[in-house]
């Protein structure tokens, strides 16, 4: 089902205004193929994966705000269009976010949330990371 | 000596200016392992890279400016830490070149050039690629 190990960049998330043309250019220019679509309303956001032809390894995904308030936008209107955050596997999400705590990081989200693809994910401030926007995701057991 | 494919992302780099601090934080805070130390003179830049316990997939590449001329400096001056580029692996880089340049991408090189542990490499502009700076390396065939 997953081919992360705890560590391995799951994702790495870019924010575009024009998901179609993003999605285009990904897979001509490197040869990408696109795995997963989906809309999260509640973040404003059409995401779309792409991975490369062995469908393994680190995935690109490209997210397009769905209206002005989703963070999305206002990251574009603020930054323009770039990488928006890394993600990281991890075995066990809580155990993770108690050594970033006790190590002082300062933590978007306190306990595991759901995210995307029904996962179990938790955001860290940049602040902690050398500006680096990271998720962290629990890697599913099935 | 490569886990790489055509269109897998080879490494994920990222501004920082205390190597060592850096190193710490992503070896204690998602479990990763140095698997590479560099110094590139020409470039001014002293790289670490790391990797989850496997030693597979995507790495995260610290670089650290060694002198106030380096691209590092100027980036981290501008923007502050953060990611610099992304790298994607491709089997043919001249080929790769071609395509991009028949699309009317622009072009940092516009030949490939020797980069960190001696792979040929070419950098392509953000402006073509939704704000992101994205690096070419040849995958090594031995």
């Amino acid at each position: 089902m997953t081919d992360g190990e705890n560590g391995s960049v799951y994702h790495i998330a870019i924010a575009v205004k024009n998901l179609e043309e993003a999605e285009k250019l990904y897979t001509k220019a490197v040869g990408l193929k696109v795995t997963h679509r989906e809309t999260v309303e509640d973040q404003g956001v059409k995401a779309v994966m792409l991975k490369p032809e062995s469908k393994e390894g680190t995935a690109i995904e490209l997210l397009e705000p769905t209206n002005d308030n989703s963070p999305i936008s206002k990251f574009i209107e603020k930054k323009g269009e770039g990488i928006h955050h890394i993600c990281f596997y991890v075995d066990d999400l809580e155990a993770s976010l108690k050594v970033l705590k006790d190590e002082g990081m300062r933590l978007i989200d306190e306990e595991p949330r759901i995210g995307a693809d029904n996962m179990k994910v938790a955001f860290v401030h940049p602040k902690s990371f050398n500006g680096v926007l990271v998720e962290l995701a629990e890697i599913k057991k099935d």
